[in-house]
């Protein structure tokens, strides 16, 4: 079976950056390493690595990406849970054959890696992001 | 300030341990290290090792405990997110001087670890446990 590496991140959703920040660094005591404005999410993202993970506080930047509608039905709090895979095709073709619904069927590429996330419904309830480092 | 060293787990509530298991050990593909009655949690709880931290599958075994209540209210899913420090009394202490509201000013302890919970009124909606190793 195809190897799973490492939790890559564990995603929350924020209402606001610079709140957010004054517990997971100020008070916590997280590194932060940058702040990212990412249009491809429709986000504001902050990466704070701790371990060999991160935590990425995400702020959605408009109102109709999928990181706003949880925002706005729930509050803030956990969104996904991204494991870094050995071969994320090979990956998400096993969960296929095992009857895991798949968001993304075929990954998406960006520079530098290769992502896609699984349906919540196959997995208990967590939306899950596999990730691969390209 | 204290340090943080990694993510110890991130603890999913589930319904069944064994139809998670068909989702994170069989399709994902983490390695299952064991399963374990903890009845100090009022739980049966699947460890799955992961990089340097692991995922843990938390099935309640009574009604009244807050994983369960938890489940009936949301179904499962991220229920919390833990962190291994240094020193936990400190980063408690350093924490209530800041103003975070505390569910455990001072650590449980038990056999090797010492552990806390910091209310997620004061993380924006994240339940966060801190873990200490003795």
């Amino acid at each position: 079976m195809t190897g799973v590496k490492k939790i890559n991140h564990v995603a929350v959703v924020v209402a606001d950056i610079d709140a957010a920040l004054a517990f997971w660094q100020d008070a916590l005591g997280l590194e932060l390493h940058h702040v990212e404005d990412v249009p491809s999410q429709k986000a504001t993202v902050a990466f704070l690595p701790v371990g060999d993970s991160e935590v990425e506080l995400v702020k959605p930047t408009t109102d109709d990406s999928g990181v706003a509608k949880f925002l706005a039905e729930r509050g803030g709090g956990m969104h996904h849970l991204c494991f870094e895979v050995d071969d994320i095709a090979a990956k998400l073709a096993e969960m296929k054959a095992k009857g895991v619904r798949l968001i993304n069927e075929t990954p998406i590429e960006l520079p530098g890696r290769k992502m896609a996330f699984i349906h919540p419904k196959s997995t208990g309830g967590v939306l899950v992001e596999l990730y691969e480092v390209t």
